[in-house]
């Protein structure tokens, strides 16, 4: 029922300053619409220490070119500054989620950065994010917040023992199309993912692999195997 | 002149499955700010294969609480589900990000995963997000766009050789209030970051501890110095 979200490399992008308030965003969004854009992201990233209050936003748009997004904003108000940018797609591209455990996911991110590498020299885009994580309500929220994530593909779980609420969420999470990688590990979460891989390394280049137009590697026709 | 956005913590957050149009998240985004809410994020996050075509949205909203939110977008016609989910900064927290060729960015991966790793345990949230690239061109764009990221924090330029453009973009970044520690490198690059560190492991490691909350590191103390 889900297909990945094409990488947006063709997304018009631009980075505004504008004055806080809740009209502002609704005066930005509602200016791309009536353009025949349509807002891919809209995200505050950080406030500025101005008086009054401005933030910075990073907005995404498809159906514009560039110059026909500046246009579109031209004469707003709230707007104080607002400068070119790149869609963040088109630089971080599709995304690998390592969590777990520090020590494994270490070594999970020393071989999806390794293989990452190799295909991004192929022009490739490929991104590693982690984060080391301890319990199980952390991790279980970490597995369902990677479907909210832009641009993750594939979810490494990388650890000693996970199961329980965990399982749970890593079912939820393979049901909106993301798959998931385990270590060969403790508890119940095995019977749960896409693929078992004892060697974190291996776990790493393998999650690479899976997303990587470049590799021939098909994880679909791996499911439910170990290694 | 810049300061970072909290993280979001208390932030209104959902998932939404949206009709595809230009006018879908303009009347989502015009509800929320009917009722007083402050967008922080709307994020295209996937495409379902419906028909017709549908999305599937990540919002993250100050001034409401999760229940206003859900009443505020009720009955919006273009809205097929809605499901409450938590902010991504209080899953995934501050942001490392780190850049550069595959055998360096792995080996600063590996000092600031285990370093966050104990942050985490005592209750911060720290990811450490990587990318590895080649070229000057590649390099200096995903510098430019580390200031387009959410909760990103701090870069580590981790290369054998890095400038030119790259240390332009190093400036700008820096302006916009997010620092950088580079490892010890040819090329002008350790003239145009916060701190050079030699070591990979400990560069990462000083990364994490630059933003952690439960740290003693004080970056601007350290300010143009090398290890």
């Amino acid at each position: 029922m889900t297909m990945p979200t094409p990488e947006a490399s063709a997304a018009a992008a631009a980075r505004i300053d504008v004055l806080e308030g809740p009209e502002a965003i609704a005066a930005i969004v509602g200016r791309v619409a009536e353009h025949g854009g349509r807002i891919r992201t809209v995200a505050t990233i950080r406030q500025l220490a101005t008086d009054p209050p401005q933030s910075e936003l990073e907005i995404e748009v498809d159906g514009l070119t560039a110059d026909e997004l500046l246009d579109a904003l031209d004469d707003l108000p709230d707007i104080q500054a607002i400068r070119r940018t790149r869609a963040l797609g088109s630089i971080f591209g599709k995304r690998v989620i390592v969590v777990g455990g520090g020590a494994q996911v270490a070594q999970v991110a020393l071989g999806a950065v390794s293989e990452a590498d190799r295909h991004n020299l192929r022009g490739e885009r490929i991104s590693v994010d982690t984060i080391p994580l301890i319990g199980e309500a952390n991790i279980a929220a970490a597995v369902r917040a990677v479907a909210d994530l832009p641009r993750a593909r594939l979810l490494v779980l990388a650890g000693s023992i996970m199961g329980g609420d965990i399982s749970n969420a890593a079912d939820e999470l393979r049901a909106v199309g993301i798959p998931i990688i385990a270590l060969n590990m403790v508890g119940s979460i095995t019977e749960h993912v896409d693929l078992v891989v004892s060697d974190p390394v291996q776990a790493g280049t393998m999650a690479v692999m899976a997303i990587a137009d470049t590799a021939t590697f098909d994880l679909i026709r791996q499911r439910g195997r170990r290694y």
